[in-house]
């Protein structure tokens, strides 16, 4: 018996480092790179509705990511999101609500796709939207995802690093993936190319916290304003580096903290897009009269 | 700078339904089928040590698996063990140590190994000691992991059903995985294709548990005393099968309360092995003077 509504958490993702591989298959599209889940996300609710509409945390929004999920099942469904970390500052979030919503449908509906097949699914509207090349394999893994080839599963090869650490961030500010992902990538392949090579030299949290560190620069994607904050928060012992792609400070342990700042305090994930039946999703006021 | 002392999750491993591949190379030798990775599971702390030795709640064991694992890493080691769940029963937990082994050795170590290669070593140490063919790559991955190709990271393929569930189970008593393996497995291996097949044309937990139990009657695993109890649960209108390979029966849900038993209870674990710092670790009497 179909639920009546399911909720999924699925865990924000940070980049530190990446570079770019287009094919003509969506699915073989993506990115090599490695970045961190967090026990901080974005929480979905799906239920069916009459016509499909996507709310977060109050406000009707279009998500071009959710709609091209939603056009994959035969169902109308209500997507209602809330999220721990901000939009458009380097967490995934696109690809995040993508998943939770192939997850949520799956689920009331026929319910004949497996986890490698939603993540697929939810990989090319990530993709096709050109909001997201490896947020969704890595936080359907969870942990410290490590991209070793581009893509979807079957196609794409995911490792990672057996660690865990508290995870401090400061987001300070918006930053288009599509338009940085729409310049001249030569050089930000380049250096993301070599720090993934050295990362798999000595996989651990620190070395990819350096190796993003240096991606940042080599890339010339590190903004003015994070700059100043890594800076500090190295000048003090600590590792810090730039989300990928957002104007957000990472930081591993205390880094920000001890550095002066009042940093977001979270973990490293562990368990990747789940169900769950534990999870507050504010509904919005308007919600009644459309279902 | 390395840790005093690692602390390790690894959740226990159900199999419901499989078949047996061998190859002449270990990391490609595995099974094919499905399970559940539990909640409750196996604590392991490993800690830099003068010779290596392994403690299970206070006292000294031998695990070939743990020894494998151990003979890979330049470093002695004490390995200290708790577990949730009754050893032999079908919980996976000889790869669950031999995993959570390599995990410590490699933080206390050159941390020179990436996830994958810390699974590859758990796989092949249990492929060799003959005590497992598909936990450790179950137990890395969390949830509910459905292996699609037999063997480790690079050369099997997981995959697996996105749902979460409590889960119940009763352990009755042992089976010698061992001894199973070097049965006749043709008439296992017949019924463990058709199920994983099954399966596959609809992935969810009543599928799984079902062809579990088809599984179980097909392959004649079944010991009677589990059947008898799988079957009231079944008469009660719930979910039951058995732990492949040990005397225990799973329910999904409340099958085995609402049958009239006290099941011990948990949920699906999503983690996968993990590190942790909340782990408490019985240290046995006569640690102090080893050290």
């Amino acid at each position: 018996m179909a639920p009546e509504r399911v909720d999924i958490f699925v865990p924000a993702h940070v980049t530190g480092l990446f570079s770019v591989h287009r094919r003509d298959d969506p699915r073989a599209t993506g990115s090599r790179g490695a970045g961190m889940t967090l026990s901080d996300g974005i929480h979905v609710a799906v239920e069916p509705a009459d016509a499909s509409v996507v709310h977060f945390e109050g406000t009707t929004i279009a998500v071009e990511a959710v709609d091209r999920v939603l056009d994959q099942f035969e169902l109308e469904a209500a997507v209602s999101v809330r999220s721990d970390v901000p939009l458009g500052a380097g967490f995934g979030a696109s690809g995040a609500m993508a998943l939770g919503t192939a997850i949520g449908c799956n689920a009331l509906s026929d319910r004949r796709r497996t986890a490698n097949e939603l993540a697929t699914l939810a990989h090319v509207a990530d993709v096709e939207a050109g909001t997201g090349l490896g947020d969704v394999v890595a936080q359907m893994r969870g942990g410290i995802p490590i991209r070793r080839e581009p893509g979807a599963p079957g196609y794409g090869r995911l490792d990672g690093i057996a660690e865990t650490a508290r995870i401090e961030y400061l987001p300070l500010g918006e930053l288009s993936t599509k338009s940085v992902l729409a310049g001249d990538l030569d050089r930000l392949n380049a250096a993301g190319a070599s720090a993934l090579e050295r990362l798999l030299e000595a996989p651990t949290l620190e070395t990819f916290v350096s190796e993003s560190r240096r991606f940042a620069r080599g890339s010339e994607l590190l903004a003015d304003e994070v700059a100043d904050v890594v800076d500090e928060v190295v000048a003090g012992g600590g590792q810090a580096s730039m989300a990928m792609l957002g104007k957000t400070v990472f930081a591993v342990g205390t880094g920000l903290s001890d550095a002066g700042y009042e940093p977001e305090v979270c973990e490293i994930d562990h368990g990747g897009a789940r169900r769950g039946t534990d999870v507050r999703v504010f509904y919005p006021p308007d919600r009644q009269s459309q279902l």
